[in-house]
């Protein structure tokens, strides 16, 4: 390569934004001496170019015209940091055909078009990094692309939204309510004022997408995942599940199974040994089994401007390097992994349960519920009873062996028409 | 690049070379697919050729002579699995300077000879890769290095070696003796014959010495570390560290501080909260600090055939993918890090401290002990006065604030010479 400077253009200046401008003005030796190149920032696009974000720009920098970037012949990466499908799907994909490099920490877009931005990223003899889209400043994607490169990669089981977990863990550590949780987080900056992609799971549900297509296979599609947030989980099932020995952890599970693979996001009791129980607030880990690896599991923080900037600017760097190199570009998608995958619906999956009954506290209860269990397949490991309220009414909790999905729903719907059970019944799954 | 093949060729046909030779054979579409060519196992060099290691291979890739290897000119990587100095040096430089990419496994051959070793990758034009010398299958190297490219390391605090952490982690759980879990590690297969190397410390401090070289910048003497292993730690002491909530750990520290860096080995108090805590049995774990990223941590399997042959292979397929775009070598080690740095004495470390005394049990012993650590400028944060045993004397645990090393050890030789004292003090030092 002739050139003997790699220049950039930011789309979207918010807060991570910002954090990437900073990383450049600060970290700049760093970044030019790990790159084997020098980089710049040359033009930052944002429909708000008048808002003070406390870093000194070089005149001329800033645009509201995103042709300015993408339409640049000088420039050579692009980083969408807008979020969000539109417009950055028309931008990120116009950047691709025009032979850009792509960065982008956009989790949204890259897991549900996938396929557009594959086929532009061709189109433009391009690449697209996306590391700051999964696990905020945890370098996962190349952990698992590069690190683990030689491992069929069998399970992977991931906290992967900050907010959710600094929710649980105040629940779970302060004895709080969601509700009060969910404040805290969001006076505390954790959480949005909108929280509803967040703990309703579909933050999780897109990262999840980008690690097991890159794990797995393609043809992973949003709507063939299970998902089940947060949202109204009682402070009583985290007791039980302590009692037990479990914490309450929302996970994205993916894993290898003989009729494809087993995709889902919902809360899950992890046991209090486990690793993944340890991984508290606002961080965010990823625990991921390779053939030849055995576990491992990468942790740090999953959000952030700064830590979510760090990422960005390895995929930066990591681009310049590869192009001081005279490499024209070393793909991160890899075509070992291109064969199409079908993901099992979740009542084929086979869990571990923690089943919370509300009865009526009289004799034969237990032997009424533990009957309707046993014929559809349910054994039990373990039981709690505890003793009547004030509303004559008293919770038993069951933990189940491994059992199919389907055949747990189909007991509890029975159950529920039970007339010694006073209240809907409440399941999570367990994982060992 | 006009080849279609990269081809390899292995020195060192023990543990780890044969899960290699077993990775080529039983992921070879996988590591093909990764690499964007095909990479295929050529030549295996060993004093041994006779024994049967399980892996069948095609006639005449078995040699006892190294140059059918690092003077093969169809070989373009060289894998270097047969450990130690000499004649690995020797090996590895002339393979370097045959122009040849190197992938090693061999922590205490780079750790003591990166300048030479440098110096022959610069005159052969070459680059060698060492994923595998450090923390077993986990990808630390290449997270540091390219994850974390963007931040300056500021801290790495790092459990490295799997002998010593099963053996503090059965003493801990079992309440095992030394000698007892030591034995039990060698007839696991998780210690040597010989053990010295793991629980003296120095396989760990060749570790840190790699990860610091990368994270701080060159210069780092093996002669500049303070090492201590984890021979004759006494229950006694693990049993008391408990009950202050804390967990023993062989910990290799480096961190940047105002007069330089500081890097050492030793055994380490960690509060029982710190995801290090956690981290048991053959297990290793990385803990990096960086100042964009903030805390983030790396966990995995240490040793052994298949994860270190995973981290072995890692670095092949990099390799291998760099060729096969184009790139002439993207190198590892960083020209941002090649400042010279300065290791700070032990004696010049501020920590805080686990103090175990033994002294007579009469009235006056503890304001006798204090006042000398007081003198020292020494400030107590919790103690445990344990009751009398059958030798008459008491063993009286303190924990400090952080103080100096130097003033801790000139406290400890005064109060030592007291007439109260009956046994040498023990003393450990503690990360919050």
């Amino acid at each position: 390569m002739a050139k003997d400077t790699v220049k950039a253009g930011l789309i979207g200046f918010g807060t991570i934004g910002t954090g990437v401008v900073k990383l450049f003005k600060n970290s700049a030796e760093l970044i030019n001496a790990k790159s084997g190149i020098k980089v710049e920032l040359v033009k930052i696009c944002d429909l708000d170019i008048k808002r003070d974000r406390g870093v000194k720009l070089a005149p001329g920098m800033l645009t509201t015209n995103v042709n300015d970037i993408i339409e640049n012949p000088e420039i050579d990466i692009v980083i969408e940091l807008m979020g969000g499908y539109k417009p950055a799907l028309d931008f990120v994909t116009r950047a691709l055909k025009n032979g850009k490099r792509v960065v982008t920490a956009n989790k949204a877009l890259i897991s549900k078009y996938w396929e557009e931005i594959s086929a532009a990223s061709k189109e433009g003899d391009a690449e697209i990094m996306a590391e700051a889209s999964v696990g905020g400043g945890i370098p996962i994607l190349r952990g698992l692309d590069k690190g683990l490169a030689a491992n069929k990669i069998e399970k992977i089981m991931a906290i992967l939204n900050g907010t959710c977990n600094y929710i649980l863990t105040k629940m779970t550590v302060d004895k709080m309510s969601f509700d009060a949780a969910l404040k805290e987080a969001q006076q505390k900056g954790f959480a949005e004022a909108d929280p509803t992609l967040d703990i309703e799971g579909f933050d999780t549900m897109h990262k999840i997408t980008v690690l097991s297509r890159m794990s797995f296979g393609k043809g992973i599609k949003h709507e063939d995942i299970h998902v089940e947030g947060i949202k109204g989980i009682d402070y009583t099932d985290i007791k039980y599940g302590q009692e037990m020995g479990y914490v309450m952890k929302l996970l994205a599970i993916a894993q290898r199974c003989k009729e494809g693979i087993n995709v889902r996001v919902h809360p899950v009791f992890v046991p209090q040994m486990n690793l993944l129980a340890s991984v508290n607030y606002e961080y965010n880990a990823i625990f991921v089994r390779g053939d030849a690896v055995g576990d491992t599991l990468f942790y740090g923080k999953g959000a952030g401007e700064m830590p979510t900037a760090s990422a960005v600017l390895s995929d930066v760097i990591y681009i310049a390097r590869n192009m001081a190199s005279g490499a024209k570009h070393v793909r991160y998608a890899s075509k070992a992994k291109a064969e199409k995958v079908k993901v099992l619906p979740i009542g084929e999956t086979i869990n571990r349960y923690y089943i919370r009954f509300n009865v009526v506290d009289k004799a034969g209860v237990m032997g009424e519920i533990t009957g309707v269990l046993g014929k559809h397949n349910i054994s039990i490991a373990s039981v709690i009873q505890k003793e009547q309220n004030q509303h004559a009414k008293v919770p038993v909790v069951f933990m189940t062996y491994a059992a199919k999905e389907a055949d747990v729903i189909k007991a509890l719907k029975a159950i529920d028409k039970l007339a010694i059970v006073k209240e809907k019944t409440v399941m999570y799954r367990v994982i060992e």
